[in-house]
């Protein structure tokens, strides 16, 4: 795989003094353009060997292009509140925003390369860390997000030369560090594991480029060309992403004899008014003592509703908070994004509000909006809320790897105890905020909700993140089962280990 | 001071049932007000005695109002990056945008109060932060933030009796902490400077409410009424917040001979190539050196750039950042503030990019753009730039004590100068996008921005963050002056200890 990059390529002064004004001229008009149309953002991932020009070709870019629109992230230690958080906040909360370009050094792929090099991780979570990067790079690209992937080759020869000849330049000698020296030594495992993981990782969205880097002219040069052709190709297709060649059009579920899912749940279910007095307080003075437990407080709790409009999710959750001190527990609710949450693709603002480890996160509507209104309303293409069901368990896996407690609630009513309920509600003063045109508008579409949430149970109740459905004619027949189903997920947590 | 709160408030259950209905529906119609007009927002401190029922009342509040449209924040031990910051950047962050509600549930006067009660700190420094809370709490208050402070008291028998009662009772005694019950101990140092404090920080922008807590409903209708009298005052005044009774209006110099600041540079100073080459590559050097100096590890360098447009600011920021590995410097450009930006106080964009500890953060533009820009422009009110010289010397203070080397550039040249660049930009296909039609606009407001500099040196070039005038006529001698300005910036902060 690296045979090309290990050839001796070179540029000569007077090819290089040649090209390179027009090469700047037009970065920087692609750069500007890139900013005043803002539709997508440019992400390039510097990787490679010690000493064969990585910083200096991030150096030499920031001097080419406008600087201020680039944002260089490098990742070592992560610190205190991104250990907290799964893995990938880290990387999540650094995307760059539409029109502009952020240069990941030291990213996924670092990590994980280190780890196999260093013996901290086996062939098989390789293989697999891999494999979900690709996922992550193909939802970014897939969100218009346009990647570029630069290897820094060296061979070994040309590695040992380049650092003894920085070692004895006294102005640049302190950028070997220890570490750089210790990889030198392990040029052949590093080597080894680099090339599997750029031969599983370089797809036709985000191929992986090898760059030799001996040669400085001919480095700077190759990285120029490809970033100026990759961006006015970008800029100059007229929609992001190309749609896939062979869409599904084929309803997700064949919609044969018209029972839902909804219409098989047991509506009528009913508790009276001393029991769930009885039930509600046990189970929220059993939920005060979990969460108190021990045990959860390196794991966070998430808590997501949706349902029918007037299901009840309010006041399920006010039954929820009402249990515990308000320190302990955030309630999210999900409305829609603002301008710095549309610059970026759309679960970055879910993952802006995961909670952190021994914290309780409930969101109020969810990232699920996806695949019921926006789908229902035509808010986003069919391609969009078709590809949203897999990003949303690569998502739940993101959260459950790292140990949160994830627990999904549908709250269902029959149509005729909406219509009830918002009869209700315009006739009490009290209520009447809680009731828009828009609500009336979507009970028109009831149909349509129910084949929705149908297929997003089908495709997102997995095993690590189950979707309980709640019977809400009664409201407090769902009050009770929303938190004790709540209290098992934390039980069973907490028997985990 | 607490007199008031030791006399045994109650309110009987039929007082209280006939009260608080209309009490929520009226908080619930105020909030939702205030979402949707969306003009500011509002933030409530919570303090008082261990017992006196803050948490009690915080979960009374989510109750009766919307919980999703409320954050409570916590403040107990800061994360590391919040260490890594000026002190104050962990409650900006935390700020509620416009619209909603932010309650701060252990908050400056906590950390403050419980420093000088465990001794910490001294007299001195309790009144040198509460007068630091109160600039702070001023200038939120004219940023438009509806500012309310609860202090909940109990006297030391009510105290003692209630902590008693709970730790009795199996549901609540987990609320007790050690700490808690060290507080009882200490609770006439705690009543004594909690009276210093709030004595000193009650004003009639941000006044102190206090609360005698130990009966629940008096305590729930007193909270409510007071936040609900607040904020309808608040909603229906036409203006946010009310202009000062006595306006400065007399010009901020007495503009005598029309000699200004600008004019008395000697813009004639020049740099020969060979000179400059020569000093470029050795103070570029001596920054690199300097930057990796192990004793500023603990600090973090912030170098803004303001001036005339075309004077070389961006070419000034290439030749720092050119000496300098990208993953050790960020450049942050200010443009228009984002929707996220807008609902916050004016500060807050740049609160969000000081630099953590060991960072270095380049502003091009800057906190300035107020009092240069907005104020020529007639962007924000007088009242509103003229206030901004004190905010900016108080968020310089928090960058400077928090340990940050600032330093301020301003490029000047003269009018002919920039007639002469622009023109060059004009005829370089290169440069073109810098001009703009804004750049030859703001060229006829030459002499009101020399006003506005003067007034801005004068007026914020203090011990702690002294500004370098820079002539730039001659972009060779600009560059040199700003590298060696930063340099022995650093120089004089390392030597300091």
């Amino acid at each position: 795989m690296f045979e090309s990059a290990e050839i001796g390529h070179a540029v000569d002064k007077a090819t290089y003094d040649a090209e390179v004004p027009a090469l700047r001229e037009a970065l920087l008009q692609a750069q500007y353009r890139l900013r005043s149309e803002a539709r997508f953002p440019v992400l390039i991932l510097i990787n490679g060997i010690e000493g064969a020009g990585k910083g200096e070709t991030i150096k030499l870019l920031s001097e080419w292009m406008d600087p201020r629109l680039i944002r260089v992230e490098s990742f070592d230690t992560p610190s205190d509140e991104e250990l907290a958080h799964p893995a990938a906040w880290r990387y999540w909360r650094r995307l760059p925003p539409k029109g502009t370009t952020g240069i990941f050094f030291g990213n996924w792929y670092s990590k994980m390369l280190q780890d196999r090099v260093n013996k901290r991780i086996k062939g098989a979570d390789l293989a697999l860390q891999t494999l979900k990067a690709q996922r992550l790079e193909r939802m970014l690209c897939d969100e218009g997000v346009l990647i570029f992937k630069f290897w820094f080759h060296l061979s070994k020869a040309q590695m040992k030369a380049r650092l003894d000849s920085l070692k004895n330049d006294p102005l640049h000698s302190w950028r070997i560090s220890p570490l750089d020296w210790q990889q030198s030594k392990t040029y052949d495992r590093f080597v080894r594991y680099a090339e599997t993981i750029l031969r599983r990782s370089s797809r036709d969205f985000a191929p992986w480029y090898i760059i030799e880097g001996a040669d400085e002219r001919y480095r700077s040069l190759a990285v120029g060309r490809i970033l100026l052709r990759g961006l006015q190709a970008a800029l100059d297709a007229t929609e992001q992403p190309p749609a896939p060649a062979q869409p599904h059009t084929a309803p997700l579920v064949a919609d044969i004899e018209r029972l839902s899912l909804l219409d098989s749940l047991d509506l009528t279910q009913k508790l009276d008014k001393d029991s769930y007095q009885h039930q509600l307080i046990e189970e929220q003075a059993r939920l005060s003592r979990l969460l108190r437990d021990r045990r959860l407080r390196k794991r966070g709790v998430l808590a997501l509703f949706e349902g029918h409009d007037a299901a009840g999710k309010g006041s399920a959750i006010r039954r929820i908070t009402g249990a515990l001190d308000p320190r302990l527990y955030r309630t999210i609710q999900i409305a829609a994004p603002t301008e710095e949450e549309r610059a970026q693709p759309w679960l970055w603002r879910f993952w802006r509000n995961v909670p952190e480890r021994g914290k309780f996160t409930i969101f109020d509507r969810s990232w699920y909006g996806r695949v019921l209104v926006e789908r229902v309303e035509g808010f986003c293409s069919p391609a969009d809320w078709l590809r949203a069901y897999s990003e949303i368990n690569d998502f739940e896996e993101h959260l459950t790897d790292a140990g949160i407690v994830l627990v999904k609630f549908w709250l269902s009513i029959d149509k005729q105890t909406q219509l009830k309920r918002f009869k209700e509600r315009e006739d009490t003063p009290f209520k009447r905020f809680k009731i828009t045109e828009e609500d009336w508008r979507n009970r028109e579409r009831w149909d349509d909700y129910a084949s929705a949430v149908a297929d997003m149970v089908d495709r997102t109740s997995t095993e690590i993140a189950p979707w309980t459905l709640v019977e809400a004619n009664d409201k407090r027949f769902a009050r009770v089962k929303v938190l004790r189903t709540l209290n098992e997920a934390l039980e069973a947590a907490i028997a985990e280990k």
